[in-house]
């Protein structure tokens, strides 16, 4: 719930801001890399501690604000690389809150889960993940 | 220590690990910066959960094993843009775990720090990551 609360800290500008998601984003899709090779596809044997700090990242990540980095002007422009946000983001509050809130949800049970080290809770748990960043990119990424 | 334990994970292509690392450490950037300004500088009011949270990413990250994301090959190329990571940083292995295992304490320290809410002992905790980031760029990042 914190993602969303949060846009009221330091006026971050646009660009910084837009490599600051990009970073973010990139940065969760390697723990969730992590977490698919040693619990979903078996590439990689599980190690517990490994998983759970993946899944800490990711947790860290939904709940650190990341609402305060779309601030008006970032609809356009360059981070990293060019952004790939939908002006959808900015207009739907509604819609953009609920995907967040049940992303946030997701990820919070998903390092729950890999506390405990069951592999098919957090198994479970990693589906539920991936189909929430999924519902944002169908909804506010641009292909 | 998980950082530098866990260089056995899958082992990822060096473009895809220089652009997780820079993401990593643009991510961190981002949460130091909240923190500076709320416990630090003063720009921005206080708010404990805020500063928690960003706290949590940079420990997260710090306990995240970002040593894999350095594999062989990784020394020249591209991810986001040109890495500028020193050669040093492939040979100095005793180096490196000592300024990665500093950072690693001073990280969870911090988070430690920032989860009670004590401004002073924040902003002290705030200042040995600061010391720790810039030991690892003075020794392993180039200008
Ligand atoms: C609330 C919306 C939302 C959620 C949740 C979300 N994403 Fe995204 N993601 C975006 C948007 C918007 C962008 C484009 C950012 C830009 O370019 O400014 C993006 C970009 C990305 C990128 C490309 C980053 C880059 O520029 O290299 C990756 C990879 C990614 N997301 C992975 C994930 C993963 C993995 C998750 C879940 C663990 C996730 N995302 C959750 C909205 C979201
Ligand atoms: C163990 C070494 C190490 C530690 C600790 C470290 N860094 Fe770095 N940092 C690097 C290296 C190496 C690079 C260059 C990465 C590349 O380009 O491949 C880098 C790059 C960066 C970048 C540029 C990212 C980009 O490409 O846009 C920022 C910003 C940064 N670090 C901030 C921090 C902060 C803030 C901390 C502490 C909270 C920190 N770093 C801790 C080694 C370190």
């Amino acid at each position: 719930a914190l993602s969303i609360a949060t846009a009221a800290v330091a006026q971050t500008k646009p660009e910084d801001a837009i490599k600051f998601r990009q970073a973010g984003y990139a940065f969760m899709a390697w723990n969730m890399g992590k977490i698919k090779a040693q619990v979903v596809d078996g590439a990689v044997p599980y190690n517990k501690d490994q998983v759970a700090a993946a899944a800490s990242v990711i947790a860290a990540v939904a709940n650190s604000g990341m609402g305060a980095l779309y601030p008006a002007g970032s609809d356009k422009g360059s981070g990293f690389h060019e952004t790939k946000v939908k002006g959808e983001f900015f207009t739907d509050g509604e819609g953009v809150a609920k995907v967040a809130v049940s992303f946030n949800k997701a990820a919070n049970d998903l390092a729950a889960a890999a506390a405990t080290g069951d592999q098919g809770a957090i198994k479970a748990a990693f589906g539920e993940v991936g189909k929430a960043c999924k519902a944002c990119h169908d909804s506010y990424r641009a292909k």
